[in-house]
């Protein structure tokens, strides 16, 4: 039988309500920073064991219905021979950022020298997880991956990258079709190693107007998914004035942050399924106000043809992760007169 | 005769479009720089001398139709006795962070001991600033003084002010009511010393869900103008979902972010003056770039009864204020014809 988590994306209710977090694997776990001590973030994703492992460890925890690969939007670079590296505590830090037409045609060529440590990571994720729990993949979508090369690290406003894309739309055009092919091997290796589904993260897309993301941004997001076999999920923050417009990507679900609730959203793409959109703010305001706004998210999300329960953004670092697992088994103890009673939950 | 600035806010189209920029006093022009040196920024607010020379610097440079008071948002709580600094490269740090009742309850009261500074910086300014530059004073909205409170710090999610807000309305009450206050205070002394409009800015308020705004935050930026004379502007970013909200705190204008094109905010918010909207990444992508935008936001802006030109948000730091003397230029230059035209300019 298929996973609830694949059975939502097939617009399909499964009988048990399903739930994973972004970024569920990582700094929020004890047990990762333990593993992960003396390793740099992108080499412990470039070593299965480690990687495998990371991805796991969530799983295990709070009985999640999904495995996120555990990995970096920036790892695709790292593979095609970028230097890149995480900083702690700032981000993805490029040595040479990429600006001018001329450090685009430099880019090495967008493939992969050697992505067997991403396949064989996978294959122990796959050989491990139980057949009831989704394997999922993904990916940066270029304009994320874009803005980093552009500004060269983490920006608030990433405002060299939309100049860039204003200024010289050829340049522009290079540098996120790179970007996309990229993303779209990677995406591709982890199915080929048996990930299930795949989500496309365009964290940044929020930054844009309607208009700068449909003309320079959406073409090379639905590039970055051309042949990628399996469903897809497509996520941004702040984007609720084009959530319509990134559903264009083609895409079996869409992820919503925290600030447009599900039955509002799901007038914006209907026919999808919805994933989301628990206010990580929750997470530190008690267990009965996370409950209330958990079902009201939940109540809300029955207006889509299906509901995957996540947060609207990634698990804060300094999440108590007792409360996760809290809330993983609250949201698998609703009984079907709680998912479809109205008015019961909290708005926030 | 009035200012152009204040025919704007009266909904009445000045003969030469009015524009300013936020953040057009401070860290982009060298003159600041060199002024300020060896002066912590919240010290430079307080010393009047200082602040008047620094509100002036980029009206000389910039011809542009407004002096915007040189201050800070946290001035209002240094003026009540509440320990914060403004760390170079950092921004606002609280010593001690307000996160609970008890915390609220030991604030000092919202009172200023003495604000003599404030109005002897603003009596200065109105004496050599010529009659027809409007002067605006401007404060933090609650929303964002709040989060800066509760956070301690910058904060990129806001997360422990949102989980305040919904773990514990009481304390949220308290807190926003005792920034509502101090706001109010900091309008009001700028008012009476002479400035002729205010902007109250809620840069932080796009983290809200339109919900959340109207319920946990509206009344308290209600409660921050009520006494205020003049005319006033509201400005957030990344409040596009609940821009018609922020304009019933009461307001003449209201400011947009680039992400909203100003024919469609002109829906929004009928009968407003709009202020904004040029994309403060078009300052770093050439001059033919930056007018085309500047005349497409222009033209969009006349669907508005009145329209203030001002970039998207604030002046980034490592801005060419040649590039901004320009754009001044340029905008003070066209011609009635240039301004109905439609579609001339380059859409983003």
């Amino acid at each position: 039988m298929k996973s609830t988590i694949l059975q939502a994306l097939d617009q399909v209710r499964p009988e048990r309500l399903p739930v994973w977090f972004m970024r569920q694997a990582g700094r929020s776990l004890p047990e990762y920073r333990k593993l992960r001590r003396g390793t740099t973030m992108l080499d412990s994703c470039l070593i299965p064991e480690m990687a495998a492992e990371i991805t796991l460890q969530p799983v295990r925890r709070h009985d999640v219905d999904a495995a996120i690969f555990f990995s970096d939007i920036m790892i695709p670079l790292r593979l095609a021979g970028v230097d890149v590296e995480i900083q702690p505590g700032v981000g993805p830090v490029l040595e040479n950022p990429i600006r001018t037409r001329a450090e685009v045609e430099k880019l090495p060529a967008p493939t992969f020298e050697d992505a067997s440590m991403i396949t064989a990571a996978l294959k122990i994720i796959r050989d491990e997880l139980s057949a009831h729990k989704a394997l999922l993949g993904f990916a940066g979508a270029p304009f994320t991956l874009a803005a980093y090369m552009v500004e060269g690290r983490p920006s608030k406003d990433h405002l060299r990258a939309r100049a860039l894309m204003y200024a010289d739309p050829k340049t522009w055009d290079q540098l996120m079709t790179w970007a996309a092919k990229v993303s779209n091997l990677f995406l591709k290796v982890q199915v080929d190693a048996g990930a299930d589904a795949v989500q496309l993260f365009d964290s940044w897309a929020g930054s844009l107007s309607r208009n700068s993301y449909v003309s320079h941004v959406l073409p090379y997001s639905k590039m970055t998914l051309e042949g990628v076999a399996g469903p897809r999920i497509h996520f941004g923050t702040n984007t609720a004035p084009f959530l319509d417009a990134m559903a264009e990507v083609g895409v079996n679900a869409i992820g919503v942050d925290h600030r447009t609730p599900l039955d509002e959203a799901a007038k914006l793409v209907p026919g999808l399924t919805l994933q989301g959109n628990i206010d990580p703010a929750m997470l530190f305001a008690g267990e009965d106000a996370l409950h209330g706004h958990a079902l009201d998210v939940i109540q809300r999300g029955q207006r889509a043809p299906a509901h995957i329960v996540n947060l609207g953004h990634g698990v804060p670092k300094d999440a108590d992760p007792g409360v996760l697992t809290e809330l993983v088994a609250f949201i698998h103890s609703l009984t079907p007169e709680q998912l479809n009673a109205e008015h019961e939950g909290v708005s926030i």
